[in-house]
């Protein structure tokens, strides 16, 4: 997700009290950024955190770590948490760096509405190709864990074989999460505009 | 699925060509009835049959058995065959026998709009239950295949899930078979119907 040009977003990342400015200086040290042993949950692309934001309030037993790789969508994440939430923090990163920020101290990743590259040569840039499933393997500290939620079916449809060959098994799914029994559904921003359009949203959890 | 009653069905039955009456008796001997070493199909649930008589025809190099439950189905599927087709045969009998019948003989299972016992009590009674899916074990010679379709979201989520806890790996899914790339669909008669009305068909291929 790209927005229009930030002004002053300089000044506004400086100043960012939950933002990380150097992560790989924390790579295999996350838990002194927190002064905890909670587990730690990251979301890659969060987009304007209103996922991460939401989940780190409601779950201070947690972690949690949103990544995005704009400056000019970080930086709206930011402005809605200008107080420090001790249990978040938030990191401006590209997606394929991650294996030199993170290192066996991760326990659940969320990839929400990642971007689908829907050109079947550019698929290994999804975030759940086996090229990117074989960096998280090194983020994991015990069991691995990732839950999706998209939007896109070609996405869907394909995560499921890319996890399912590369050894995760399917825990948990919805071709329809909006009308499951799921409760006190956490959306992102643009869940929350699929779902009023009345768009599917596909809901997967998977363990390794 | 039951059909009214059909007259003389037991007449019908005695006469079919390609029926097994006595499938117990082939249990570990199947080659023999075919009279070659081809892979085995078999459709657990086969209807009216159109999808496995179409499968026989098309491809000769595959021997093909539909297993039905209801003597008034599969007379239906019977009539359709009155000369002998060599590489098919029709056994009526329950699924949950059929650990009697087959022995380290079949190649690929197929599961076609299988009854979706929405009920949770009754889930163990799916033909993807764990249950099942321990007795299909001792079917397979090799590999394991199981090919699905259905139109019934829950029964389709709650297969994904128990076939990937049960150690099958996903190798293809369509949200919607026949709005994908998929050409030359065989068609079952609940499908040709669900279609012209627009429903969607959920198509899964697992491997083990």
């Amino acid at each position: 997700m790209r927005l229009r040009n930030v002004k002053n977003k300089q000044e506004i990342m400086d100043n960012a009290i939950n933002l990380i400015l150097n992560p790989k200086d924390y790579k295999g040290k996350w838990k002194e950024v927190f002064n905890n042993n909670n587990p730690i949950y990251i979301e890659i692309g969060m987009g304007k955190g209103d996922f991460i934001i939401e989940h780190a309030k409601r779950y201070p037993d947690i972690n949690f770590i949103g990544i995005e790789r704009f400056d000019s969508v970080i930086v709206r994440a930011i402005e809605k948490v200008p107080e420090e939430i001790p249990n978040l923090r938030l990191v401006r990163m590209d997606a394929k760096d991650i294996e030199e920020v993170f290192d066996k101290e991760i326990s659940r990743i969320f990839l929400n509405f990642s971007d689908p590259w829907p050109k079947k040569r550019h698929h290994d840039r999804r975030l759940t190709s086996h090229i990117f499933l074989k960096k998280y393997d090194n983020l994991f500290v015990n069991g691995k864990e990732i839950v999706q939620k998209t939007d896109n079916r070609d996405l869907f449809e394909y995560s499921i074989v890319s996890l399912s060959t590369y050894g995760y098994k399917i825990e948990d799914i919805s071709l329809d999460l909006h009308n499951s029994d799921y409760e006190n559904i956490i959306m992102t921003e643009y869940e929350k505009k699929f779902v009023a359009k009345g768009n599917n949203i596909y809901y997967l959890v998977v363990k390794k």
